[in-house]
């Protein structure tokens, strides 16, 4: 029967958790700009399918789909695919961690790494620490364990460290148990900062002294500008953890394609053994046939091929929205440079507020992600996220070109 | 650095449900399993595949990564791929269910679909119904809430009704919140059993009159024996929900492929908007190629061609499985005949304890699942759960002479 009117009060089903969950500002924004006809949407922090490897992806899913392997098409291990598993090893090797398989999970995603680490780690009432401001899916999924968030402030090189021990003596002076703090260390989500190497260690050092467990999520470290910075510059916090403190978990969603729900988590073998128990009853498995896509072209060179090609064209993107941005608006807005990743984080004039003028964006049909989405402690109201991964060139000019007079008029400079 | 030796205590850093977690009894069979050589494996419940569709998958994936579309391998909405919830609906329709796409949800496996509404429905302390014996993935997901698991006796037709009434009474009458059932009707994991049509009629109805809501699963609708039931006898229960009071879950996993992953929920519009919130936070999105893959075999006909040869080849499986059994072991075990799906539950004599004797089944290179791990109660010790879906006829005529002797000893009938 068509359930048009629903006779029941599920309000009255649903659990806690449920009846408190919201919706992602940035997939709101990206239905949003779906609906609007030649909408230029600077909001999701989508990869260039242009760049894609599409003819190696589709020669490999010939090749592996013949039949003679049924394990490409079949259930199979939770902790992901073997020789994907053995790749990986040789990936983090690269960025100077050294690990062993046991060390690892694949995971569905690096979203799903995120909840389980969060499942694995946070009771209802516990406090998680994140970056102010800080990625808005991990926001989520925290948020989702009935964990409280509390906000550390960032600086130009990233995590203010002194802020960081000021929130934990807080916080653990007021009876709240801290346990975690999560950082997006190489062109955070949504800032660009890149955590200096030297605030690396200290940041280590730190949550050792006060016996602090480190998420580090880190999608964007090979996609380093290179007018800009090094592969040193991104070296990953947990390349110097030597006592299992840190949970590292990496993805290739940006390198090679987000379609594949393909990433993977790092850490101590008794956390991985939880979250792989976690992952069981999560969805059993990383679809299979997306891991075996993923391992081969790592095997055949296309992940090592696709970087440098990568790095490239996002930097080209950003250099041409940056400019864009100078010549539509002048010292009318500001942002750190990036140094990697997707994302410009634009400072507006004090007095314009990014959420109330984001419908006169939608009219001259340029979308964006209002900042204030990211900040916990709800502060950000002039701020905007700006990623130029997705649009074409011509494109980020032209939306640029669009949302200039929106932010001049709010700004009384119309 | 390795880290060989943790130094962390991590025990203190787990939630308690991470603390709390147990592993599946069938995925450690599954390891186990791949570790002997020669080993003949009744325990996964595997399709074969060398019945997949290989042939139109590889076609299907040659097209679809041309890179003519780039929403292939692109991030995509939570809820799923738009022609694909379309087909849905068409698949739904011919089961008797009638729902918009609204009311759908596509999923990363039924695995997925379980741990949301889990999640979705359930608190800390709340109960949740099951069958005796039940499906592990669900368990597992439903004790992952914190929720505690209350079971239902089963009859030859399915869940025992009075029974249900019995325990909703009495748990209700020890302060206990008691909202939701999980049942499967369809040739029951691990059971095999078809709950008759006047019974679905007759668990709406009081599933209305104690106000509970009842999760659906239904993996193995579509295989039903042509020997022994027809389409009407799987009649879901959702498609006499007037109400919606029920949460329908199914997948392509046993039909298509399980490496794929895709699955879906339809339910009432409430529930499925918060089931989406749910899932945008556990993975953002099933992967695309999958769903594409998915989408464009059901659109070929590809999936209806294969429902009819899957029915002949799990019947003949049974057959062979079946007298196999009669063969070796005469009167000794005795089994409910499945009319469908992949599971022979076989009860060994009163005395012998199936787990007991397991590691001689090892022994012996043949290996199944201890029916104690289906059951929330404890009880079951001489059940075991026999999957004749995956091994050839030949390996299941040798795996079962292989069991035989080990059942016999264990009974004093060596």
């Amino acid at each position: 029967m068509t359930e048009s009117l629903p006779m029941i009060d599920y309000d009255s089903f649903f659990s806690r958790v449920a009846r408190s969950t919201q919706g992602s500002a940035i997939r709101k924004m990206g239905v949003m700009a779906v609906k609007v006809p030649d909408m230029i949407s600077f909001a999701p922090g989508y990869p260039d399918p242009a760049v894609f490897a599409w003819h190696e992806f589709q020669q490999i899913a010939q090749e592996v789909l013949s039949g003679a392997d049924a394990s490409v098409l079949q259930y199979g291990p939770t902790r992901g695919y073997r020789p994907l598993l053995e790749s990986l090893v040789g990936i983090l090797s690269a960025r100077g961690i050294q690990v062993a398989e046991d060390n690892l999970l694949i995971t569905t995603g690096s979203q799903q790494g995120i909840d389980l680490v969060g499942r694995a780690l946070l009771d209802p009432g516990d406090v998680v620490l994140v970056e102010l401001p800080a990625y808005t899916g991990a926001i989520a999924a925290f948020r989702n364990t009935q964990a409280t968030l509390v906000g550390v402030r960032q600086e130009a090189d990233g995590i203010d460290l002194d802020d960081l021990e000021t929130v934990v003596g807080r916080t653990r002076g007021a009876g709240r148990r801290v346990r975690c703090l999560y950082v997006v260390p190489n062109f955070q989500n949504p800032t660009g900062l890149l955590i200096s190497l030297p605030k690396r260690r200290r940041l280590l050092d730190l949550a050792a002294r006060l016996d602090l467990l480190i998420i580090e999520d880190d999608p964007y470290g090979a996609l380093y500008f290179e007018d800009a910075a090094s592969a040193e510059d991104t070296r990953p916090i947990k390349a110097d953890d030597s006592d299992g403190r840190v949970i590292y978990l990496s993805s290739f969603s940006k390198t090679l394609a987000p379609g594949f729900r393909v990433a993977w988590i790092a850490a101590a073998v008794p956390v991985i053994d939880k979250l792989d128990l976690g992952k069981q009853v999560a969805d059993l498995m990383t679809p299979a046939l997306d891991q075996r896509i993923v391992s081969e072209a790592i095997l055949r060179g296309v992940y090592d091929r696709q970087i440098p090609i990568l790095r490239r064209c996002y930097q080209q993107k950003r250099t041409v929205m940056r400019e864009a941005l100078r010549r539509e608006l002048g010292d009318l807005v500001s942002w750190p440079e990036p140094r990697g990743g997707f994302f410009l984080w634009v400072s507006l004039p004090d007095a314009v507020n990014a959420e109330e003028i984001l419908p006169r964006a939608v009219q001259q049909r340029v979308i964006y992600v209002a900042g204030s989405a990211f900040f916990v402690d709800g502060s950000g109201p002039n701020t905007i996220r700006l990623s130029f991964s997705l649009p074409s060139e011509e494109r980020i000019v032209e939306g640029v070109r669009r949302l200039a007079p929106v932010i001049r008029a709010a700004a009384g400079r119309g």
